[in-house]
């Protein structure tokens, strides 16, 4: 038995702390500065009010002006914050961290730095002191866990990704049981892409789901799956050359990190609800609107895939007419384009492969 | 303008009829002898009667008798039969293919052969002379396509796949319109096998839906996205090594052909409709005789399929953990086992590369 700090009591480390709790570990949740009501309810109830799950008994909630009690004695520190929250929870821990201790991380996304991106648990190493920095390897969680759904240990397979190889092994024990199945994989970069470009592409599958409903369809009727599928597969076609553009393994596109997250994340979600509303042709302003203040990964990935494209393109590493089903998702979602996929510019690159073959 | 005769006017066959008719082709619409009503009524109101659509009014309906004179001075001949069609279509039409008539065929299926397992535009190669054979070289149609959103004009992208790279190409011209979006491809067998075994893996995503209702859930309710996407995943990788061990190229499982054509095959069709009811737990026999006699592909391929593995076993190709998700279907589906997914054994091929890397 370990004990872990999982911080950041929203859903999805909320949810993380069921199989930790399962697995016979002593976890400790601890909420943000945001999450007071959480913490709140979970000590009146024990129910998650997001979640709307009762959590295991053993889980002990921690506001987060205990964290420093809370991670006292910790043999592993779990974070689950949201992409923009890494820096500061990396601020916040770093009196804490020593070296060799575990961080398990289940943020997704993309920083911008000025020589290109950087993966999340570089954003958190970089908080970190210099002695302690090299100690610390963090792994990172991704593909398909919809945190509603683990929270109800519905059977879900994740992958954890890190740099030390030993310690990805160690943390994928610690976490797994018999629902949640846990797979390694070293390859940091290419996985963490996928985490962050799937919300990005799910929004172009869900805008098919939009169209169809704008043309006056109903899900019994003759739906948009053709359409929707033709977006899947440029998506993981795209997603394998922008995993290898960046640094990363592109068979990372093709399995749980790329292909499996992204299919759940075209059907469930406020990512799938956010594309449909822009294939109804809402505009993106209403759109985002309609979506009441939640946190919009997939605008932030576009945002930061634009510039890195632009400077793929500029260093004559990508061609102007690769990637268009990315670029269309850009110009709907920040500059108010209608949806109307690219579709004879899609496959390029596989149909070379396949011709040339 | 080019004169086409489509043979089968079932739902594929008389779909395809769509985008040919609106490329500005004459088609001719040649029903099978179990298709008499269809074209007997195709000729009194101009409606499909299983697509529901009036079909555009340049297409010509002829009945299996008609056939020689549906066939006479055509420049290509597209066939829409079954899989178990294809042979009996060889034979019928032999009389009809002379040196370099083009032949578009969208049956989906793998032949069982003494040797390893055969695509189909080969199984109907074999029905022709001798003297024609080695001018005939079908071209395939695969990728996402439901017939009937092709029917109602639903942008589509499908792949188009044949030995004879610019026949492939000049097929592909002649068929393509502004929502019907064609790719080319030389990978015949990559792409042949994926469109057989996605309707052996679309049986194993759609139980999850059936698991999930069968523990009471509704499609509001926490789902079981998860495991879908799980199983989604590992389907493509399943693809992907049976693609190689076939003589395939593994890439064909990663665009249109296996990812594509799987996520529209989860999404609709009878496929999706007995998985659920294997989920449900109601029996192989039970959920059998719900489909009331729908041609029921993912079976056929997964008889041939586990002959084919056991020989790739015997011949010390294959491992016998490996390929544990098709495995498993087989059982479910043709030996009446219950749903179990074997998580623990799914992605080994994936973690070794990601571990070795």
């Amino acid at each position: 038995m370990s004990t872990f700090a999982v911080v950041g009591a929203g859903m999805m480390g909320s949810a993380l702390c069921v199989p930790l709790a399962d697995a016979g570990h002593e976890v400790r949740l601890v909420g943000t500065h945001l999450d007071d009501a959480i913490i709140s309810e979970l000590r009146r109830s024990g129910v998650h009010p997001h979640l709307r799950v009762e959590l295991p008994p053993g889980i002990r909630p921690y506001t987060n002006t205990e964290l420093p009690d809370a991670v006292q004695g910790v043999d592993a520190i779990a974070l689950g914050v949201s992409s923009a929250g890494v820096a500061w929870a990396g601020r916040r821990l770093a009196p804490f961290v020593t070296r060799g201790l575990p961080i398990l991380m289940i943020s997704k996304g993309l920083a911008l730095t000025d020589a290109a991106v950087q993966v999340l648990p570089d954003v958190l190493r970089d908080q970190l002191d210099a002695s302690v920095r090299d100690g610390v390897q963090p792994v990172a969680v991704a593909g398909p866990c919809i945190a509603g759904e683990l929270a109800h240990r519905v059977a879900t397979a994740a992958v954890f990704t890190g740099r030390d190889g030993a310690l990805v092994d160690r943390l994928m024990r610690l976490a797994s049981t018999d629902y949640y199945h846990v797979r390694p994989s070293l390859d940091v970069v290419g996985v963490e892409v996928c985490a962050a470009l799937k919300n990005a592409y799910a929004l172009g599958v869900a805008a098919a789901w939009g169209l169809h409903e704008k043309r006056g369809g109903s899900p019994g009727s003759v739906a948009m799956h053709n359409t929707e599928s033709a977006v899947f597969a440029q998506a993981i076609v795209e997603m394998e050359r922008l995993v290898g553009l960046l640094g990363g393994d592109p068979r990372s596109a093709t399995w749980l990190p790329g292909a499996g997250d992204l299919y759940v994340t075209c059907n469930a979600g406020r990512t799938g609800r956010l594309g449909r509303l822009l294939g109804l042709g809402l505009g993106r302003d209403a759109a985002i609107a309609h979506m009441a203040g939640a946190t919009l990964e997939s605008l932030e990935i576009l945002q930061v895939m634009r510039t890195v494209l632009a400077r793929l393109e500029r260093d004559g590493r990508l061609g102007s007419r690769e990637i268009p089903l990315l670029r269309h998702l850009a110009e709907v979602a920040l500059d108010d384009a209608p949806v109307g996929f690219p579709f004879e510019r899609f496959f390029e690159n596989r149909v070379e492969q396949a011709v040339r073959r």
